[in-house]
């Protein structure tokens, strides 16, 4: 058997060995909890407050700005709920029947999570791009937050954050002239993005913002919000009070520390990684319409999408037959998200996109890394001519 | 200078060896997300599966009711929110006004959880065990939940979790004789407990446990909570709808495995560890009433006692300094909790056994470990003597 070809990346990412050896002085040796006052415990609150500095200079942010979580899942609810449970008291008489603006295509941390609130939903084009005319429609007075995903996890789409974000303060500086006092906060779900794309809040212009060391070659469960310092926001889980008392527990050293690692690793070599996976993905594109033509179908924007994202409908095929002859021959990859791969739902993402349930079982979705060879594309359609002919 | 003397286990605990070669494994070879389909991913799958299983096992419990969670406070977080949430709805219209008891020596993040719902507060006694016949008398009508920790984190008392357990069984079954539908839940945070003591949760009586890896020589941030399969929760985190739901987010393969394999090593050895600890104990009571007399205080049960825990007051003597100069010997121990170590209150768990400020502050707990030794007990109690006298 041949060595096997990984490209599901976006699913999960294999740890760099930078951040492995980064983080693995805190398992055994500097074990110390952070908050003890002993000089060896002091030492360790300093690397973690060294590791918070380092992802707030690639984020531009203060590095008090920075909460660490375990993992991008908990600070999409993080945000959700804690912006929206606030409206929920009354406190704020002008906030009754707040609501929240979130894409059609959003990972379903944030849609389910939206969903115990005041919710809608901002669709999206064919090509999977937020429809800005529609989002701006949506957002009312009672608007409190926007959430809509720097790059989708299924479909590899950059969505125009930026925009967004000049739009909500358009719409916040009407508001204060017209005397309605409630905020218009902006998030992104930079899981996905955060290897290939610019992260930078105030060039962005978003007051929260999450990453996922899993997703970026660093260790699962950890993750990031960014919370502007001037955003309000009730904590999910209450205790000792660590992280600015928005998110209480023991700190995860190791883990913290391995996510900064990763997140300079990806940001430092993103052009680099981008233009290399560019190739790949333009050959990937042109030798599956070269095999296939009209008998299969991209989805997703090709031009504002992510570099290591190739998504194909095979009309007819079911998408459930190829992966596991696939994976006989070595190769992995996916239907959709991991995250829902258990429930048998056709994609909500791909539904978005307009379509149907049918197209969507026939549909694949090939996410590539750092190991990721033009051999291995080159293989890959090899035999996906051989699956979908025979 | 001598070798460190680590005198706070109750803080945080190293990772054993083969916990970190259980983990290992995970971060750069098998990293994939135990979601996916391929063969690959299904073997990560299934030994995520096996750790739920190695846990259920110390439990006596089935392995679908083992929550695998970041840590303790969030496993504490999900119990308190997820079962107050519920009868917020107004769904159950006799659940109106329902209410929690917890201890008034609970962790904080018991604490500050139920201050978020209708909670009461059952005292200790003197000796810091839980008064009983008060406990029973604050359990009312309405009250849905009672969580009392199963060793407490600062004075080491071990509470009757058994016989609060019975008394739930009986008040239960005088409520369903009157007709009364509402679930009286037990709930015990054993993360202090869980390397010295018993827990079986049917022999607990419980139907909730919450357990912290990173206090038994496991990863930080890594956690269960073991639920009932017959009781009700509501989620705290929504997503993809990992861990039956009620905990969404990749699963954290590295973490859950090096906490059932840490759960292994210390319920494994932990009656020979509570025998040596316990001598090692009695010895630090007795060198510190001989050398210190009327001076000091010992501080909780000494008979219902983690065998791990000295915790004592020096009158008169403020405990800031004492730390300070016993770090510069190599020697590290705590004022109390690390987890409220930032704040500058004094302990709501000593206040609760009746002490005032002033002997708060005068207060220090050592935590012991595997790696104390009776050479250490000795040269901590020798340079206690110099310091106080001094």
């Amino acid at each position: 058997m041949k060595p096997a070809i990984y490209l599901d990346y976006a699913a999960a990412t294999p740890m760099d060995e930078s951040v492995f050896a980064a983080m693995q002085p805190f398992f055994m040796q500097q074990f110390y909890n952070p908050s003890a006052t002993y000089l060896a415990a002091q030492k360790v609150h300093k690397q973690l407050e060294a590791a918070r500095a380092g992802v707030a200079h690639w984020l531009g942010s203060r590095p008090n700005e920075i909460v660490f979580t375990a993992g991008s899942t908990e600070a999409n609810n993080l945000v959700i709920h804690g912006v929206m449970q606030q409206f929920l008291t009354g406190a704020h008489a002008e906030a009754e029947n707040a609501n929240c603006v979130v894409s059609t295509i959003e990972h379903e941390s944030v849609l389910e999570s939206a969903k115990q609130y005041n919710y809608k939903l901002a669709p999206v084009q064919a090509n999977g791009v937020i429809d800005l005319a529609q989002l701006e429609n949506l957002i009312d007075d009672k608007t409190v937050l926007i959430s809509v995903m720097y790059a989708n996890n299924e479909i590899g789409t950059v969505q125009p954050i930026h925009k967004i974000g000049q739009l909500a303060q358009a719409i916040s500086k009407k508001r204060r002239a017209a005397g309605n006092k409630l905020p218009l906060y902006v998030h992104t779900d930079a899981a996905q993005a955060a290897a290939y794309l610019d992260l930078h809040v105030a060039r962005l212009g978003v007051d929260f913002l999450t990453l996922n060391g899993g997703k970026m070659y660093g260790p699962k469960q950890s993750g990031v919000l960014f919370a502007d310092a001037h955003a309000r926001l009730v904590p999910l889980v209450y205790g000792g009070g660590q992280e600015r008392g928005l998110r209480s527990g023991t700190e995860n050293i190791a883990g913290s520390v391995g996510l900064a690692t990763a997140l300079n690793v990806v940001q430092s070599r993103r052009h680099q990684e981008q233009q290399r996976l560019k190739i790949l993905q333009d050959l990937f594109f042109n030798l599956l319409e070269g095999q296939f033509g009209d008998a299969i179908t991209i989805n997703g924007s090709r031009d504002v999408r992510l570099p290591n994202n190739v998504h194909v409908t095979f009309t007819g095929h079911d998408n459930e037959r190829i992966l596991m002859e696939l994976d006989e021959k070595g190769i992995m990859c996916a239907a959709g998200s991991a995250c829902s791969a258990s429930n048998e739902e056709p994609s909500h993402v791909l539904r978005a996109l307009g379509l149907t349930d049918a197209e969507a079982q026939a549909s694949i979705r090939f996410t590539m890394g750092i190991q990721t060879t033009e051999a291995d594309i080159r293989t890959v359609v090899a035999e996906l001519a051989k699956l979908i002919r025979a």
